[in-house]
């Protein structure tokens, strides 16, 4: 069990930043500090810089009962391995194994997205709900399930990976490899990618979205300032991305028959109405009884989320790791 | 716990029969009785009929310590209602509660796909398997998942309508209302309207699936045998239908990243083929880490996974039950 006066560093390891914080069980950060990530240096380096941005969170660093490290990649669930992070360019780095000889104290990694879903659930807009769907869109989709008040981890621990389910079998390739995978429509990468194509396909409608793209690369953001400023080709595209998130969601009620899902990521920070469109959709076309109890919610912990997850899950996780893995 | 010694009875209620069996905990039947469904008669009726063919099945009954009854349709979690069973004409039927009344032993009620997941987890299959998708492809589609060691219900019980996820974002009518799921392509039902549409469409390469359909319905066992006699046509749709099973399997690997996926159910049985064509596809789409230690198995206990497995998850949760529901 975690106890109240309980503290733990939470990093979000991502291809750009790497983002850590001071946080308590409650889930309150309460410090934080911020470095570039110097991916050129490769990952022993990058480690290094994460556990200088741990400690410059807690000068104290005895009060440091764990550190949870949420990577853009996938990870093994038992030994804390990154197995492919592309953001990064790592592939099959023991990150677990060198921070915590480098720390001294247990340490947990996890999928970012997964980390955030832990945030949501415990402190954010899960809170104490059993049967949760997280999914946060940003330039990827990904998520995180509990199901009976279990986060799933599945066989390896890379369960989760909503954002690659088969939408639109044969469909548009994904990064994955796969095609039609949800996030080959709904991410923002394959938003700014429908755009270009919409734009060029009938330069008229696509006027308003070319002319921002001579300034700037066209990206999901563009995309949502073009519908907020009211442009009708990006609000067009918006509206069917809500309709592919609301339909992939549709599957996943289903699947996992939830008492709550919530939705988050820069997609839905820069068009909060996906929320309630996702929600419309569902309600539509999901078997009734799986809806009946049924919530749709934005996420509440924002740009904290990561962090927050990260340390919560690391304070959940350190009695099941024992002392067996505690480093000597 | 259960112990070797355990008796229970599992039922299977579907819209033609009621088939029971005594079970022991090792997962052997030891007798078995089948009625035919009087739909017509009502619930009232056929839950009498259910009764009978459990004890017709364990004529000292005082050594069942409960019983297991698998509907085809969604069942409440907790109250062992059935919301919902279009084979057997019910809406919000309290099964379990007249069942107990009658019987005076805990009864579990179940979906009856996800009985035979339990059946095929515990004794089939999946045995001893932590991160397990069972999907049974028959008329429709169904399944069940264990995940980290447990069979995944969701809020209300009805966590894995795999069938109704969706797989063809906007594509062909569902029978649940929506559009597009894995069952409008992969269910029995499914693949008899596709061959009726291919076959009238072309009716030159229809020959065979036209004639055959003269003498008999045009089933999906009719395009089985039609693609075992060698006719083209029944074969590529036979093809198709294994590539979509694959694709819906794909997105499932990224969701639940299981160690074992389980296949059967009456349109596998008649072309076990599926089974490899399904690996196939997950092995060349699927994310390659997820696939690494993963496992494609045809189902072990074929027409009698459904009552050895609603004996063995009603074995498995009488303890979860607890002395107060049972009926005094």
């Amino acid at each position: 069990m975690t106890s109240a006066a309980e503290l733990a560093v939470g990093v979000d390891l991502g291809g750009t930043k790497i983002q850590a914080a001071l946080v308590d069980a409650a889930g309150r950060v309460l410090a934080s500090h911020r470095l570039e990530t110097d991916v050129e240096a490769g990952p022993s380096k990058v480690t290094e810089d994460v556990a200088r941005c741990v400690r410059a969170c807690a000068p104290d660093f005895s009060k440091i009962v764990t550190v949870g490290v949420g990577v853009a990649g996938q990870v093994a669930r038992e030994s804390g391995r990154v197995y492919s992070a592309p953001n990064l360019r790592w592939t099959d780095f023991p990150l677990r194994e060198r921070l915590e000889r480098d720390l001294g104290v247990p340490v947990a990694v996890e999928n970012d997205v997964r980390a955030i879903a832990w945030g949501e659930w415990k402190h954010g807009a899960g809170r104490a709900i059993d049967d949760l769907i997280v999914m946060f869109v940003g330039t990827g989709v990904g998520g995180g399930v509990v199901s009976g008040g279990r986060m799933l981890t599945g066989d390896l621990g890379i369960a989760g990976e909503l954002g690659h389910m088969t939408l639109v079998a044969g469909g548009r390739p994904c990064t994955c490899g796969n095609h039609g995978c949800l996030e080959a429509y709904a991410g923002g990468w394959a938003i700014a990618e429908r755009a270009r194509e919409a734009a060029q396909a009938d330069p008229e409608a696509g006027r308003e979205l070319l002319t921002r793209s001579e300034k700037e690369p066209l990206t999901a953001r563009v995309v949502s300032e073009a519908a907020e400023w009211g442009d009708p080709l990006a609000k067009s595209l918006l509206e069917e991305t809500g309709s592919y998130l609301g339909r992939a969601m549709v599957g996943l009620v289903h699947i996992f028959n939830p008492r709550r899902i919530v939705l988050g990521g820069g997609v839905i920070d820069g068009n909060p109405d996906l929320v309630a469109q996702v929600e419309a959709v569902i309600r539509d076309q999901a078997i009734a009884v799986a809806t009946e109890r049924l919530e749709v919610r934005r996420s509440k912990l924002g740009q904290q989320a990561g962090v927050i997850g990260s340390a919560t899950l690391a304070l959940h996780r350190k009695d099941a790791y024992g002392t067996g893995t505690t480093p000597s």
